[in-house]
């Protein structure tokens, strides 16, 4: 992490964008969260009005991590040697001497937005605008919400790989969420930053957690769609309908996907499911939820942790994937992402080369 | 492992050998047996003949372990994406479109036995007649079989040498199998591909083991001889009488002790003995493997892993070991098997340039 | 660790000089203990007089741990084949043929003096003369000191500056041992091979260990002095008065803080607290050895424990520590440290040198 720290970017993250580290209702008052992201150690924590900030967990005296101290009032106080810190970085108290504008603690920019909490470690300007809309979050009471959290040890691009490809749902959650998808008439489409799938699963059998749209013997219609925005949040909107019967509109759902690198070999799994039916039917929420975490915590999550340990440490094109017509989008959102990244080194190599000419 | 299976052959590994996986039992109908063998995932099953086949334990297409899907009639099915495999490796199913030449697993050559199953990692013809001749293993009822599997956290070669150098018995099994080895007249003899030694224990107290044949206050005279094939294979033979008295040729034990390098620092330990004398007594059979199975599983075991553990990763010969005249046989493996795997490795070099030469 | 020993100097240890590795009473009869001391496994055992010997826990032979054998009458025999060795490194048994000069265990110099062992790791000749005067401890009868250990997964800088900087007691044990640091008058001065920092902290509420001295609601004066010896062995002086009157001569508490490179993130903290008054009172001994260990165990321990994971493996300086006032006695020893180990390193280079001419 440190090392991270020390030497700038790190290798295969897009630094200028916004990071989900959290849900809002994770983060109370004076209460601290510590999550590492992107390799870094970081505390959360709400200031005086409530706002949340984001600190490097490692004082910058002698790198006691911070969440070993105290919070109280929105300051942050070092359990070491007792330096305090406001969540801008900046140092309020040194019991030892006078404050230097030396004694600050790194701070990140955090947004808060459709419930959740969003860190910026790039070194440009933070754009609130960067963040895709996600309203239909605040728009969902809570009754309609399924809201969750998944600490995964595998790489964010397989996770992000697994929602690119629903057809794993098939084989990976035949009784709960797939069934159907195998069949399904796909297509693509690349737009400015995004990548969107589309399935279209005619006639087919619908699977539990559509029953209470289209309940069998009856047949169903089933859509889904995924739009994939850099890097690793996704907008799944589904509907079922009776087969060949009109849809009803209400029948949306719309779940946000969203992954955040922890470290190269694990990251931060958030979602949060919300529909526009049924919404203040707490008992079917939670019916709802449970088939949906289950999949997620018990089929996903455990795949993927023996899918990222099975590859090791190699780079997933190293090992030569046999790629299959499935595995399109998926593929489509790796190569953007990689140009993404590239882009933003070059960009920052140009403007360290810029400073060096001025400085001449 | 990853990297193993990606660059090509392993530093330090015999290739066109077989190497031991399994005992036949371990492995049923319709299930499945992991093991990491050479550095390798291996993932071990038997087809609808029955006939035991070796996979690669990772899915060509998304690196899942096939070990996590199903098995069934001969064939794996991933459980990831549904890609369906037969022993051969080539893929009898793809649910999302045409079957290529392209999705195919990793396959590796199985022979079953001896009552083990055996696979060839190398990149010459598999050829059954390397195998030593273990027909005796067949010749003996299971009555008179002690079959048994240790995984251990050693180098095979630190396994090999405690095989080769039987002394330690006196040090390690004094109350079961030794007592009697220092000082028995000792010798070597190197034939071909094998290192043979010889220890003669005349007119010793005989070990709890051997009191079948000879009973205290009785002495005997104890005979053992060990041979070795490369890379890990030896065969013990033994056997005792009274002191002075003719020798009764039923009288003789063998046992094969077999290993199987896991990684570079463990290994998988296989060991079955026999013996010609008692052979339908199956509670003595219970008894003598009782006493053998806990000499190797709380004694050479703990004192194997202890040794590797000190040794941290250093190479056996750069701590610069003090010989002893009971390591000869030891060392003479060792050189053999290092004179063995540089010859493979510079006839494998070999092949590359011609290959490249008509390439030109 | 066989790294280490086989390559020569580690790069970050001082090397001529005595490592406490152990408390003497650590240390019983025909028992052994074993510890890691800059990388090394070490084994130290008493010989047939009770003379400490301390031998590289790791048998010359075969390299299996000596510990794993048996100790008898102050000789070490290997478990795995039997060679003996008494604490010089000697062979005296080897069952197997005749002792040569090569069949030696890698011995190091020890010297039991003040209640302690000190092994000596460097090339130089061992001089125990290099030992500060601890004769304090030997004066101190068994009812007036506190004698502790502590394996902490830091490195031993980081736990020296623990004690060159007290004013950390204010914030990590506010209940117990400070309150009084922080706006403490201070002092430090560098003689020859020390570096002394003393506090003086006048009409301070007394904090609980010093309760004995100066109970509250009295006010008291206390003075702490820390000297440090090359590398990490510091004598703590302390006394408290009540404000403003004259000092009890006897009111005198010497503590002994010793710390140990174990490798190069974990050390041993070895501390002995002796005072002068209360001398035979076993029931304040108890009392006061109770608080003083619980703030070293359950506050000091796991903060450096957590400071150390949160630099991982990242060298101090390179982090680029914000310093401040009360950092001063411990940067002073750190560069005065740093000069020592490359003064050393200068002068093993260079006879060196003066070895290789010798040979032209």
């Amino acid at each position: 992490m440190t090392r991270i720290e020390t030497q700038g970017s790190a290798p295969s993250w897009l630094q200028n964008t916004w990071y989900q580290v959290a849900w809002s209702r994770e983060l109370g008052r004076d209460t601290a969260l510590t999550r590492t992201v992107l390799g870094r150690p970081l505390l959360m924590f709400r200031d005086a009005t409530g706002a949340p900030k984001a600190l490097l967990n490692r004082c910058p005296h002698r790198f006691a991590p911070l969440s070993a101290g105290t919070i109280a009032g929105g300051v942050v106080r070092c359990g070491y040697h007792g330096l305090a810190f406001e969540g801008s970085g900046r140092c309020v108290d040194n019991p030892h001497g006078p404050i230097t504008s030396a004694m600050r603690a790194r701070a990140y920019p955090v947004l808060e937005r459709h419930a959740a909490l969003w860190v910026w470690f790039g070194t440009g300007e933070p754009e609130g605008g960067l963040l895709p809309d996600l309203s239909f979050i605040d728009e969902t009471p809570e009754t309609a919400r399924i809201t969750g959290y998944l600490p995964t040890r595998a790489d964010y691009q397989l996770v992000v790989d697994n929602i690119m490809d629903l057809s794993h749902a098939d084989y990976l959650h035949p009784n709960s969420l797939g069934g159907m998808m195998t069949g399904a008439r796909t297509s693509i489409k690349e737009d400015g930053g995004t990548v969107t799938v589309e399935w279209l699963a005619e006639n087919c059998t619908p699977p539990p957690a559509f029953h209470s749209m289209v309940r069998p013997p009856a047949k169903a219609d089933i859509w889904t769609e995924v739009a994939w925005h850099a890097p690793g949040l996704m907008i799944l909107s589904t509907w079922a309908k009776e087969a060949g019967k009109a849809r009803d509109p209400a029948n949306l759902a719309l779940t946000l996907h969203n992954v955040t690198p922890a470290d190269e070999r694990s990251s931060h799994y958030f979602f949060c499911s919300t529909r526009k039916f049924n919404v203040a039917d707490a008992e079917f929420n939670a019916l709802l939820g449970q088939i949906i975490t289950r999949a997620f915590e018990e089929e996903d999550k455990p795949m993927l942790e023996k899918q990222q340990a099975n590859m090791a440490a190699a780079d997933f094109w190293s090992l030569q994937p046999v790629l299959l017509n499935i595995d399109s989008a998926a593929v489509r959102v790796r190569r953007m992402l990689a140009r993404l990244i590239d882009t933003e080194r070059t960009s920052e190599a140009a403007t360290a080369v810029r400073g060096a000419a001025r400085e001449l």
